[in-house]
């Protein structure tokens, strides 16, 4: 009954996931704890082997094949260390070595980036399934992505590939916390939205700094300057999008995320906006699917990570 | 003596050159016919022919495996046929079976992208060789490029993978003749380098408006205007270059094209504009190297191609 299993760490900024997930991508256990994201690096890591601990006690423990790990990033999956901006307690931390402390040197260990391990996922059973070119993307607190070329997870050498938050659109735009400047996410991301909406005015039903949320209600009911914040972002999206089709060509772009959520407050004058700029024929027309996997997106895709790995599956 | 060969053509908007190509890479024969591209496009057909001809009667030919045709772009690799921008009479013109008119249906065709072409042809025996991801780039009288990927060519289902000319990096920049807008071609070819200096007074020695060789030229001698048209240049490549180091990860960049011919004039602000734009742990430091193939590399690439395709080696 138990006999394909792989575990899987979805590690974020806010919270540290773990899971059991089979070979159809059901997540069989679930375990979770806050990420000490202001503490030290070792303290992060316990956070981690709780989550570990809990996975190696479950049922079906004795089944598993291999551990993937999502994680944010930038990581680096050839030493097996991690340097998550949101989490500076870690800086080249050998994430890896530490996850081996509790699981053993028997499995294969998949590391990617996060936005990897969402591709991998939409692949693997969301929708990006049966594609054989994608671009999975979150737009949510930042800008994250993963591609899928060929009919394979592409995540580079070191893991990060497709992050396409942190390509320029603006060549003068503002100078970003990745250390570059005219970032997509710095334009794109809830964080920015709400932002730059309430630098201009709007507000929250409390009166106080409006949330991207707020900004996409506002949107939705046609207030101006909510409107605005998202044709911008929609905008910035787009360049970015059509530089991964014109790059490496793709069947379709994937988009989750909380921003995502917005719905056609957000597909609408991003397909506009593809318009702009995804001119050439063979990147014409892109398709733009929301993403099907919900909150266990990240799991899901770390174990798909792993199973897909040429130490997994 | 002649037991491994391939044909190669070379097509663009100025000249249609053709050759065969041994497996060191080296041009055996080779001829050259101005492209008509102003005529129709059966006209620029006769052209093809007529260089393919001179193949078939040389010495050699029935040791020909493969036929590889690298075309200014777009191209369609699955229907065969293209759509070159400075090639007006061609839209959607088929040139694989043109050409099969003249070479047969015995031989396998690869019909690839001119800018992927040079990947191809770097990767097999220039400055890309060894390199298991590389972008290879022409910055010319336009910017084109192509990708290799895990050791192999990444052409993308229709040939055109790697055109990092037509990727946005200004989102309200002006609008480019491929459609889209702010474009890195629009900022930084040859041409647009010798129209900006010449918009803001620069003039060429005999006081007409300044080619870009002028303008790398005065820059060479730290004329202010000519200096700062390459450094604008130079920060939009570094910007795509970055960009499609976060994407795909990339170990080199290659750069060759007449622009490239102005060596530090546009390799100095090119290194410190990736510094910019290029700020990832991932992406920092990335080596750029001028290419090493030089008018010939349009050739020995279009035979990397056919060679390297499934149908051929």
């Amino acid at each position: 009954m138990t006999t394909d299993l792989v575990a899987a760490l979805d590690i974020g900024g806010t919270k540290i996931a773990g899971a059991l997930v089979d070979d159809t991508g059901a997540v069989r256990e679930r375990f979770q704890v806050p990420t000490p994201a202001r503490e030290g690096g070792d303290s992060v890591l316990a956070a981690v082997t709780a989550v570990l601990d809990r996975l190696v006690a479950a049922d079906g423990w004795s089944a598993v094949r291999g551990l993937g790990i999502g994680s944010a990033g930038p990581v680096d999956a050839r030493s097996g260390t991690v340097s998550p901006v949101n989490i500076p307690g870690w800086r080249g931390y050998p994430l890896v070595s530490g996850a081996r402390r509790t699981v053993g040197d028997r499995l294969p260990v998949a590391l990617v980036g996060d936005g990897a391990a969402i591709a991998a996922g939409e692949h693997w059973c969301g929708a990006a399934r049966g594609v054989d070119n994608a671009l999975c993307m979150v737009v949510s607190t930042g800008v994250g992505g993963g591609l899928v070329l060929d009919g394979r997870l592409r995540t580079g050498p070191s893991g990060n590939a497709g992050h396409i938050g942190h390509i320029c659109v603006e060549l003068d735009g503002d100078t970003c916390p990745c250390g570059g400047r005219g970032c997509v996410e710095g334009i794109a991301s809830g964080t920015a939205i709400a932002r730059w909406a309430g630098e201009r005015g709007l507000l929250a039903p409390d009166g106080g700094p409006p949330t991207a949320a707020h900004v996409a209600a506002a949107a939705g009911d046609g207030e101006p300057v909510a409107t605005a914040a998202f044709r911008r972002a929609a905008r910035a999206l787009a360049a970015g999008i059509a530089a991964t089709a014109t790059l490496v060509e793709l069947d379709v772009v994937v988009v989750g995320g909380g921003v995502a959520h917005a719905g056609d407050v957000l597909f609408a004058p991003l397909t506009t906006a593809l318009g702009e700029y995804a001119a050439l024929p063979y990147v014409r027309g892109l398709p733009v699917r929301p993403a099907l996997l919900g909150a266990d997106a990240g799991l899901v895709g770390a174990a798909a990570a792993v199973r897909r790995s040429p130490g997994g599956d």
